[in-house]
């Protein structure tokens, strides 16, 4: 089976299928849509993309397109601690902190805002495309006194020297992943997770005061709990939102589907993403 | 004045400061954090940096820091239309259509999806680190017939020749930029908007089933209308979130104060980020 992914390698989502799909055959694409239309066209089975506090890529554009283009049901998702190191060339371990420069993915540089600004005061700093990349340009240049900042696995794959671990501001840092797929998958079988979630999008019969209210209040009575809210702007014209509401609970006959009619009957459009397993990874 | 922004320059960021700080001096900054401290350091008096379908930097950076570093006012709104466009150094003017390579931001080559499917099938890209580099870089190798996607303002900056025009898939894209400052500045004079709107965060007791719509009953009985309600994840742990909520109106002495109490009321802790002007800025 061929599992889909946003590339380049090492970055933190080859770190996610790794992980969970350890036996499959990897295939990176260099954009979210690409990546899905490969499923759509079933050039691979499946595919992992960020959704959620994402590094190298846009969490907008993989809702986008997935609710108004691809059109792919979500059959699970991973969710993976983002830990960012500094990393140099083995010929500059020692003198990494005369580091004269440091590369790496724009975010990951705000990341780690605290440390570069403690330890590499007026050092500059480059943004490039990956963590990954910046972790093989170091590699190319023993001669520059550089360090980039990436993950674990760009240290193997291109053989740097971690020289400061978890250097990112925030402890609780994490990116959410969703897996796709066309095909008849069980994704519990294959992460062993059995904690569910579902997701929904639901449109506004039209902008008006205590709308969202209203759609609520058909989870609220039913006592269904909500782990997340995200209004998006409709690309069709200003002021025109719909609403991500993920739901911690697995598609059942009676609650879900009583939610879905109340809210059509107030005249919401609601579109069901998918109701899958959602695993949380250690990556130590 | 001083005006901080997300640089480098020739960005979508610029564009917007462009034109409603046009009198001022613009400094640019290479992270989103990096913007707001030269705020909180009085190196710059207002700060520009994008909230919402941002190109060149991540919300997520932007709502985290703002509201659990930085703790900087907002003080006004600009949107603008994001235009994508295809350019090439002037001596590939004629041959464009054979370009052997296409550079620009991760994003932006996400956004044109379908035209670079359509016209450059099978034709490699590289993304940069934003499409200002890549229509800087187009034009330092004429002798490669490459192209960038990038916006008006790079392809002046840098000279290059718009080949095509337009060529993001979805008409409607824009990105909402905040305006930061400690100072008593008023946008609503600078921009010449009198169209405002309001910013609260609400972090919910607990994790309950319900929680939310008690809060959105608080707005919905008042009439007050929500623009925009999104969850993030509090940096303590799994499962906490807090609540970003826009409201479609000026802060005023009875209706959102009251709404504000109610929440409290009910053992939420409330903060007022912002009641500020909103422009919608058109480019052509």
């Amino acid at each position: 089976m061929k599992v889909g992914y946003l590339g380049p390698k090492a970055t933190f989502t080859e770190l996610a299928v790794k992980k969970v799909f350890e036996r499959f055959e990897h295939v990176p694409y260099q954009t979210i849509p690409g990546c899905m239309d490969a499923v759509s066209n079933h050039d691979v089975e499946l595919a992992v993309v960020p959704l959620e506090n994402a590094l190298e890529g846009s969490v907008n554009i993989t809702l986008d397109y997935l609710t108004q283009v691809a059109e792919l049901p979500i059959i699970g998702e991973i969710t993976i601690p983002i830990k960012q190191h500094l990393m140099v060339h083995p010929q500059n371990a020692e003198s990494w902190q005369d580091a004269e420069k440091i590369y790496s993915h724009s975010h990951a540089i705000a990341q780690c805002h605290k440390f570069l600004h403690k330890h590499f005061k007026g050092v500059p700093y480059e943004s490039v495309s990956s963590t990954a990349a910046a972790a093989k340009m170091i590699m190319e240049s023993p001669e520059q006194n550089a360090a980039a900042i990436a993950n674990e696995l760009a240290a193997k794959e291109y053989g740097a020297t971690i020289v400061e671990r978890s250097i990112h501001d925030f402890d609780y840092n994490h990116t959410r992943f969703i897996v796709l797929s066309e095909q008849n998958i069980d994704f519990q079988v294959l992460s062993g997770s059995s904690h569910y979630r579902t997701t929904l999008m639901v449109t506004l019969p039209s902008d008006q005061a205590g709308a969202l209210h209203q759609v609520l209040s058909a989870f609220a009575w039913r006592k269904i709990n909500l782990s997340k809210i995200e209004s998006r702007p409709m690309k069709t014209g200003i002021g025109n939102y719909f609403f991500i509401i993920d739901l911690e609970m697995k598609l059942d006959d009676v609650l879900i589907p009583g939610a879905i009619a109340e809210m059509e009957a107030l005249g919401c459009s609601v579109k069901l993403l998918g109701s899958y397993p959602a695993i949380m990874v250690d990556l130590d």
